[in-house]
Protein backbone atom coordinates (compact mmCIF):
# COMPACT_ATOMS: atom_id res chain seq x y z
CA UNK A 1 0.00 0.00 0.00
CA UNK A 2 1.26 3.56 -1.12
CA UNK A 3 1.67 5.91 1.75
CA UNK A 4 2.05 8.83 3.05
CA UNK A 5 3.56 11.30 6.45
CA UNK A 6 1.39 13.57 7.92
CA UNK A 7 3.35 16.27 9.37
CA UNK A 8 0.81 18.49 11.92
CA UNK A 9 1.09 20.86 14.54
CA UNK A 10 -1.66 20.94 16.78
CA UNK A 11 -1.85 24.52 16.90
CA UNK A 12 -2.30 24.79 13.20
CA UNK A 13 -5.61 26.15 11.85
CA UNK A 14 -5.03 24.31 8.50
CA UNK A 15 -4.09 21.40 10.10
CA UNK A 16 -7.22 20.88 12.15
CA UNK A 17 -9.21 21.00 8.81
CA UNK A 18 -6.99 18.40 7.24
CA UNK A 19 -6.67 15.97 10.40
CA UNK A 20 -10.44 16.02 10.28
CA UNK A 21 -10.69 14.88 6.56
CA UNK A 22 -7.60 12.80 5.83
CA UNK A 23 -9.03 9.66 6.99
CA UNK A 24 -11.68 8.98 4.65
CA UNK A 25 -9.96 10.74 1.51
CA UNK A 26 -7.28 8.86 1.86
CA UNK A 27 -8.97 5.47 2.34
CA UNK A 28 -10.80 6.48 -0.81
CA UNK A 29 -7.45 6.81 -2.53
CA UNK A 30 -6.18 4.24 -0.97
CA UNK A 31 -3.24 5.34 0.74
CA UNK A 32 -1.74 4.46 4.17
CA UNK A 33 -1.06 8.25 6.24
CA UNK A 34 1.47 7.84 8.69
CA UNK A 35 0.73 10.46 11.20
CA UNK A 36 3.85 12.86 12.39
CA UNK A 37 3.23 15.70 15.02
CA UNK A 38 5.81 18.08 15.41
CA UNK A 39 6.60 21.77 16.36
CA UNK A 40 6.21 24.39 14.04
CA UNK A 41 8.10 27.19 16.60
CA UNK A 42 11.56 26.30 16.41
CA UNK A 43 11.15 26.16 12.48
CA UNK A 44 9.41 29.51 12.34
CA UNK A 45 12.06 30.99 15.34
CA UNK A 46 15.08 29.83 12.67
CA UNK A 47 12.89 32.73 10.33
CA UNK A 48 13.50 35.14 12.36
CA UNK A 49 9.74 34.81 13.67
CA UNK A 50 8.55 34.87 16.88
CA UNK A 51 5.12 34.63 16.18
CA UNK A 52 2.48 32.73 13.66
CA UNK A 53 2.50 35.01 10.31
CA UNK A 54 -1.29 35.42 10.66
CA UNK A 55 -0.47 37.38 13.48
CA UNK A 56 3.01 39.65 12.38
CA UNK A 57 0.76 39.93 8.94
CA UNK A 58 -2.57 41.30 9.57
CA UNK A 59 -4.46 41.24 5.87
CA UNK A 60 -2.89 37.35 5.65
CA UNK A 61 -4.38 36.92 9.23
CA UNK A 62 -7.96 38.12 8.43
CA UNK A 63 -7.66 36.06 5.15
CA UNK A 64 -6.72 33.07 6.37
CA UNK A 65 -9.48 33.06 9.49
CA UNK A 66 -12.37 34.06 6.96
CA UNK A 67 -10.65 30.96 4.85
CA UNK A 68 -10.64 28.17 7.12
CA UNK A 69 -14.39 29.82 8.39
CA UNK A 70 -15.34 28.97 5.05
CA UNK A 71 -13.51 25.65 4.48
CA UNK A 72 -14.74 24.26 8.06
CA UNK A 73 -18.64 25.25 6.93
CA UNK A 74 -17.72 23.21 3.20
CA UNK A 75 -16.17 19.71 5.61
CA UNK A 76 -19.29 20.79 8.08
CA UNK A 77 -17.17 20.89 11.44
CA UNK A 78 -17.51 22.91 13.94
CA UNK A 79 -15.06 26.77 13.49
CA UNK A 80 -14.40 28.96 16.54
CA UNK A 81 -11.44 31.20 15.94
CA UNK A 82 -9.53 30.15 18.92
CA UNK A 83 -7.84 32.68 21.78
CA UNK A 84 -4.84 32.62 22.53
CA UNK A 85 -3.71 31.68 18.62
CA UNK A 86 -1.03 30.13 18.41
CA UNK A 87 -1.56 27.91 21.37
CA UNK A 88 1.53 26.35 23.17
CA UNK A 89 1.44 22.52 21.60
CA UNK A 90 4.40 21.14 22.85
CA UNK A 91 2.85 19.16 25.70
CA UNK A 92 -0.33 18.19 23.42
CA UNK A 93 2.16 17.25 20.87
CA UNK A 94 4.34 14.91 23.34
CA UNK A 95 1.16 13.60 24.06
CA UNK A 96 0.20 12.74 20.69
CA UNK A 97 3.56 10.55 19.99
CA UNK A 98 2.64 8.45 23.13
CA UNK A 99 -0.49 8.10 21.69
CA UNK A 100 0.81 6.79 18.17
CA UNK A 101 2.90 4.16 19.59
CA UNK A 102 -0.21 3.18 21.84
CA UNK A 103 -2.69 2.98 18.94
CA UNK A 104 -5.04 5.90 20.31
CA UNK A 105 -2.76 9.00 19.05
CA UNK A 106 -5.26 9.75 15.86
CA UNK A 107 -8.25 10.26 18.19
CA UNK A 108 -6.66 11.83 20.42
CA UNK A 109 -5.03 14.63 17.91
CA UNK A 110 -8.59 14.91 16.18
CA UNK A 111 -9.96 15.48 19.75
CA UNK A 112 -7.10 18.54 21.08
CA UNK A 113 -8.25 20.03 17.53
CA UNK A 114 -11.84 20.02 18.11
CA UNK A 115 -11.37 20.96 21.68
CA UNK A 116 -8.92 23.81 20.28
CA UNK A 117 -10.99 25.29 17.02
CA UNK A 118 -14.30 23.72 17.65
CA UNK A 119 -14.40 24.98 21.34
CA UNK A 120 -12.61 27.32 21.47
CA UNK A 121 -10.62 25.80 24.71
CA UNK A 122 -6.60 26.26 25.11
CA UNK A 123 -4.74 23.10 24.48
CA UNK A 124 -1.99 24.64 26.08
CA UNK A 125 -3.85 24.67 29.57
CA UNK A 126 -2.95 21.15 30.87
CA UNK A 127 -6.81 20.78 32.22
CA UNK A 128 -7.82 20.69 28.92
CA UNK A 129 -5.57 17.74 27.43
CA UNK A 130 -6.60 15.84 30.58
CA UNK A 131 -9.78 16.57 29.18
CA UNK A 132 -9.20 14.81 26.32
CA UNK A 133 -7.39 12.10 27.53
CA UNK A 134 -10.19 11.06 29.64
CA UNK A 135 -12.34 11.53 27.01
CA UNK A 136 -10.66 8.04 25.23
CA UNK A 137 -11.30 6.37 28.48
CA UNK A 138 -7.29 6.49 29.30
CA UNK A 139 -5.43 6.81 32.63
CA UNK A 140 -4.72 10.43 31.63
CA UNK A 141 -1.89 11.18 35.00
CA UNK A 142 -0.15 8.09 33.59
CA UNK A 143 0.13 9.28 30.28
CA UNK A 144 1.28 12.59 30.86
CA UNK A 145 4.31 10.56 32.47
CA UNK A 146 4.92 8.55 29.59
CA UNK A 147 4.73 12.34 27.63
CA UNK A 148 6.64 14.48 29.67
CA UNK A 149 10.36 11.74 30.08
CA UNK A 150 13.42 13.03 29.03
CA UNK A 151 13.45 10.49 26.50
CA UNK A 152 10.08 11.43 24.75
CA UNK A 153 11.04 15.27 24.58
CA UNK A 154 14.30 14.48 22.88
CA UNK A 155 11.62 12.17 20.77
CA UNK A 156 9.80 15.43 19.62
CA UNK A 157 13.00 17.43 18.70
CA UNK A 158 14.38 14.71 16.71
CA UNK A 159 10.67 14.71 14.89
CA UNK A 160 10.99 18.34 14.35
CA UNK A 161 14.37 18.34 12.85
CA UNK A 162 13.37 15.64 10.81
CA UNK A 163 10.75 17.86 9.33
CA UNK A 164 13.04 20.57 8.79
CA UNK A 165 15.60 18.44 7.14
CA UNK A 166 12.99 17.39 4.62
CA UNK A 167 12.45 21.35 3.72
CA UNK A 168 8.85 21.36 5.63
CA UNK A 169 8.46 25.28 6.94
CA UNK A 170 4.79 25.22 7.42
CA UNK A 171 1.50 22.57 8.40
CA UNK A 172 0.27 20.79 7.24
CA UNK A 173 2.49 19.17 4.84
CA UNK A 174 2.41 15.71 3.37
CA UNK A 175 5.08 14.03 2.45
CA UNK A 176 5.65 11.29 0.31
CA UNK A 177 7.79 7.89 0.18
CA UNK A 178 9.80 9.35 -2.73
CA UNK A 179 10.07 12.90 -0.48
CA UNK A 180 7.94 14.51 -2.74
CA UNK A 181 6.62 17.58 -0.49
CA UNK A 182 3.42 19.02 -0.35
CA UNK A 183 2.14 21.83 1.91
CA UNK A 184 -0.96 22.65 2.90
CA UNK A 185 -4.67 21.42 3.37
CA UNK A 186 -5.55 22.09 -0.11
CA UNK A 187 -2.75 19.97 -1.18
CA UNK A 188 -3.65 16.45 0.36
CA UNK A 189 -5.36 15.16 -2.79
CA UNK A 190 -2.29 16.17 -4.98
CA UNK A 191 -0.30 14.56 -2.72
CA UNK A 192 -2.49 11.18 -2.41
CA UNK A 193 -2.79 10.98 -6.05
CA UNK A 194 1.65 11.62 -6.20
CA UNK A 195 1.50 8.63 -3.43
CA UNK A 196 -0.94 6.48 -5.50
CA UNK A 197 0.79 6.78 -8.63
CA UNK A 198 -1.90 8.51 -9.89
CA UNK A 199 -0.61 12.23 -10.55
CA UNK A 200 2.49 12.63 -13.44
CA UNK A 201 5.73 12.49 -11.76
CA UNK A 202 7.15 15.41 -12.76
CA UNK A 203 11.07 15.05 -12.21
CA UNK A 204 12.63 17.59 -10.06
CA UNK A 205 15.20 20.14 -11.22
CA UNK A 206 15.71 21.38 -7.98
CA UNK B 1 -23.77 35.36 -16.02
CA UNK B 2 -21.81 35.19 -12.85
CA UNK B 3 -18.08 36.49 -12.11
CA UNK B 4 -15.02 37.08 -10.28
CA UNK B 5 -12.27 38.93 -10.91
CA UNK B 6 -8.38 37.35 -11.21
CA UNK B 7 -6.27 39.90 -9.50
CA UNK B 8 -2.35 38.67 -11.21
CA UNK B 9 0.60 40.52 -11.12
CA UNK B 10 2.91 39.75 -14.39
CA UNK B 11 6.32 38.84 -12.23
CA UNK B 12 3.97 36.37 -9.93
CA UNK B 13 5.11 32.89 -10.66
CA UNK B 14 1.60 30.72 -9.66
CA UNK B 15 -0.62 33.43 -11.15
CA UNK B 16 1.50 32.04 -14.72
CA UNK B 17 0.17 28.83 -13.71
CA UNK B 18 -3.44 30.43 -12.86
CA UNK B 19 -3.25 32.84 -15.94
CA UNK B 20 -2.67 29.75 -18.82
CA UNK B 21 -5.96 27.59 -17.46
CA UNK B 22 -8.13 30.35 -16.04
CA UNK B 23 -9.99 30.20 -19.46
CA UNK B 24 -10.88 27.15 -19.67
CA UNK B 25 -11.89 26.46 -15.96
CA UNK B 26 -14.18 29.53 -15.70
CA UNK B 27 -15.78 28.60 -19.20
CA UNK B 28 -16.47 24.69 -17.58
CA UNK B 29 -17.97 26.91 -14.35
CA UNK B 30 -20.08 29.12 -16.65
CA UNK B 31 -18.22 32.28 -14.82
CA UNK B 32 -17.14 35.24 -16.57
CA UNK B 33 -13.39 36.42 -15.94
CA UNK B 34 -12.45 40.22 -15.69
CA UNK B 35 -8.22 39.73 -15.29
CA UNK B 36 -7.42 42.87 -13.07
CA UNK B 37 -3.61 43.42 -13.47
CA UNK B 38 -1.74 44.74 -9.96
CA UNK B 39 1.46 45.39 -8.39
CA UNK B 40 2.35 43.23 -5.52
CA UNK B 41 5.51 44.89 -4.60
CA UNK B 42 3.64 48.20 -2.53
CA UNK B 43 1.90 45.59 -1.07
CA UNK B 44 4.76 43.94 0.15
CA UNK B 45 7.00 46.97 0.99
CA UNK B 46 3.67 47.80 3.21
CA UNK B 47 4.63 44.65 5.38
CA UNK B 48 8.38 45.56 5.41
CA UNK B 49 9.26 43.13 2.98
CA UNK B 50 11.70 44.41 -0.18
CA UNK B 51 12.00 41.12 -1.63
CA UNK B 52 9.57 37.81 -2.60
CA UNK B 53 9.20 35.66 -0.08
CA UNK B 54 10.41 33.03 -2.30
CA UNK B 55 13.85 34.48 -1.98
CA UNK B 56 13.62 35.88 1.73
CA UNK B 57 12.55 32.26 3.24
CA UNK B 58 14.66 29.54 1.85
CA UNK B 59 12.84 26.70 2.73
CA UNK B 60 9.71 27.92 0.79
CA UNK B 61 11.41 29.35 -1.59
CA UNK B 62 12.86 25.81 -2.47
CA UNK B 63 9.39 24.07 -1.87
CA UNK B 64 7.44 26.78 -4.47
CA UNK B 65 9.82 26.41 -7.18
CA UNK B 66 9.53 22.57 -7.37
CA UNK B 67 5.87 22.98 -6.79
CA UNK B 68 5.22 25.14 -9.76
CA UNK B 69 7.41 22.39 -11.96
CA UNK B 70 5.05 20.37 -11.11
CA UNK B 71 1.97 22.32 -11.60
CA UNK B 72 3.43 23.19 -15.06
CA UNK B 73 4.24 19.19 -16.06
CA UNK B 74 0.97 18.67 -14.63
CA UNK B 75 -0.94 21.13 -16.95
CA UNK B 76 1.77 20.58 -19.77
CA UNK B 77 3.15 24.13 -20.06
CA UNK B 78 6.52 24.92 -19.98
CA UNK B 79 8.73 25.77 -16.94
CA UNK B 80 12.00 27.79 -16.33
CA UNK B 81 12.84 29.18 -13.45
CA UNK B 82 13.00 32.87 -14.34
CA UNK B 83 16.22 35.36 -13.52
CA UNK B 84 15.98 37.35 -12.07
CA UNK B 85 12.85 36.61 -10.11
CA UNK B 86 10.95 38.51 -9.47
CA UNK B 87 11.36 40.77 -12.39
CA UNK B 88 10.12 44.45 -12.46
CA UNK B 89 6.43 44.14 -14.18
CA UNK B 90 5.14 47.73 -13.69
CA UNK B 91 5.66 48.63 -17.27
CA UNK B 92 3.93 45.03 -18.35
CA UNK B 93 1.32 45.70 -16.24
CA UNK B 94 0.84 48.84 -17.86
CA UNK B 95 0.98 47.39 -21.15
CA UNK B 96 -1.65 44.81 -19.60
CA UNK B 97 -4.23 47.60 -18.46
CA UNK B 98 -4.39 49.34 -22.44
CA UNK B 99 -4.87 45.54 -23.52
CA UNK B 100 -7.83 45.12 -21.73
CA UNK B 101 -9.16 48.33 -22.70
CA UNK B 102 -8.08 47.24 -26.31
CA UNK B 103 -9.58 43.42 -26.18
CA UNK B 104 -5.70 42.28 -26.58
CA UNK B 105 -4.71 42.16 -22.96
CA UNK B 106 -5.43 38.46 -21.92
CA UNK B 107 -3.24 37.15 -24.90
CA UNK B 108 -0.73 39.78 -23.51
CA UNK B 109 -0.39 38.63 -20.43
CA UNK B 110 -0.31 34.96 -21.24
CA UNK B 111 2.44 35.91 -23.93
CA UNK B 112 4.13 37.85 -21.25
CA UNK B 113 3.91 35.30 -18.68
CA UNK B 114 5.68 32.49 -21.33
CA UNK B 115 8.50 34.83 -21.72
CA UNK B 116 9.22 34.85 -18.23
CA UNK B 117 8.21 31.41 -17.16
CA UNK B 118 8.34 29.82 -20.10
CA UNK B 119 11.35 30.89 -21.85
CA UNK B 120 13.30 32.64 -19.03
CA UNK B 121 13.21 35.74 -20.27
CA UNK B 122 12.92 38.91 -18.83
CA UNK B 123 9.94 41.09 -18.86
CA UNK B 124 11.72 44.02 -17.13
CA UNK B 125 13.82 44.47 -20.17
CA UNK B 126 11.55 46.37 -22.92
CA UNK B 127 13.04 44.69 -25.93
CA UNK B 128 11.05 41.97 -24.64
CA UNK B 129 8.32 43.41 -24.17
CA UNK B 130 8.30 44.73 -27.56
CA UNK B 131 8.44 41.59 -28.84
CA UNK B 132 5.46 40.29 -26.96
CA UNK B 133 3.38 43.10 -28.45
CA UNK B 134 4.73 42.36 -32.19
CA UNK B 135 3.75 39.01 -31.99
CA UNK B 136 -0.21 40.24 -31.25
CA UNK B 137 0.44 42.13 -34.27
CA UNK B 138 0.52 45.58 -32.89
CA UNK B 139 2.23 48.63 -33.46
CA UNK B 140 4.48 48.31 -30.13
CA UNK B 141 5.74 52.02 -30.26
CA UNK B 142 2.15 53.11 -30.02
CA UNK B 143 1.24 50.41 -27.47
CA UNK B 144 4.19 52.04 -25.51
CA UNK B 145 3.26 55.15 -26.03
CA UNK B 146 -0.22 54.90 -24.32
CA UNK B 147 0.73 52.41 -21.44
CA UNK B 148 3.03 55.58 -20.34
CA UNK B 149 1.07 58.71 -19.74
CA UNK B 150 0.27 60.42 -17.04
CA UNK B 151 -3.01 58.97 -16.83
CA UNK B 152 -2.64 55.08 -17.09
CA UNK B 153 0.47 55.23 -14.60
CA UNK B 154 -1.99 56.63 -11.85
CA UNK B 155 -4.45 54.19 -13.40
CA UNK B 156 -2.60 51.22 -12.10
CA UNK B 157 -1.50 52.69 -9.11
CA UNK B 158 -5.32 53.07 -8.46
CA UNK B 159 -5.46 49.42 -9.16
CA UNK B 160 -3.11 48.46 -6.80
CA UNK B 161 -5.11 50.38 -3.87
CA UNK B 162 -7.78 48.70 -4.87
CA UNK B 163 -6.06 45.42 -4.29
CA UNK B 164 -5.10 45.98 -0.81
CA UNK B 165 -8.35 47.80 0.25
CA UNK B 166 -10.08 44.26 -0.90
CA UNK B 167 -7.67 43.14 1.40
CA UNK B 168 -5.74 41.32 -1.00
CA UNK B 169 -1.77 40.63 -0.02
CA UNK B 170 -0.87 37.98 -2.46
CA UNK B 171 -1.25 36.87 -5.80
CA UNK B 172 -3.08 35.36 -7.68
CA UNK B 173 -6.15 36.44 -6.04
CA UNK B 174 -9.51 36.00 -6.76
CA UNK B 175 -12.56 38.21 -6.05
CA UNK B 176 -16.59 37.23 -6.13
CA UNK B 177 -19.15 39.79 -6.66
CA UNK B 178 -19.78 39.57 -2.87
CA UNK B 179 -16.43 40.82 -2.01
CA UNK B 180 -15.20 36.69 -1.19
CA UNK B 181 -11.39 36.13 -1.54
CA UNK B 182 -9.96 33.51 -2.73
CA UNK B 183 -5.81 33.89 -2.49
CA UNK B 184 -3.73 30.98 -5.29
CA UNK B 185 -3.71 29.27 -8.03
CA UNK B 186 -5.21 25.88 -5.95
CA UNK B 187 -8.19 28.20 -4.97
CA UNK B 188 -8.96 29.15 -8.59
CA UNK B 189 -11.99 25.68 -8.52
CA UNK B 190 -13.22 27.06 -5.13
CA UNK B 191 -13.85 30.76 -6.28
CA UNK B 192 -15.57 29.56 -9.70
CA UNK B 193 -18.03 27.35 -7.67
CA UNK B 194 -18.55 30.22 -5.02
CA UNK B 195 -19.54 32.78 -7.65
CA UNK B 196 -21.53 30.31 -9.87
CA UNK B 197 -23.40 29.76 -6.78
CA UNK B 198 -22.31 25.64 -6.48
CA UNK B 199 -20.33 26.20 -3.32
CA UNK B 200 -22.00 26.38 0.62
CA UNK B 201 -21.81 29.81 1.02
CA UNK B 202 -20.48 30.14 5.51
CA UNK B 203 -21.89 33.59 6.43
CA UNK B 204 -18.47 35.59 7.55
CA UNK B 205 -18.22 36.38 11.34
CA UNK B 206 -14.77 38.17 10.75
Amino acid sequence: LAGIDFWYDLASSYSYAAAMRIESVAASAGVKVRWRPFLLGPIFKALGWNDSPFNLQAAKGRYAWRDLERICGGLDIPFRRPTPFPQRSVTAARLALVGHDEGWGVEFSKRAYLAEFGDGRDIGERVVLLDVLSSLGLDSEAVFAKAETAENKQRLRAETAEAEALGIFGAPSFVTADGEVFWGNDRLEQALAWAAGRAERTPSTF
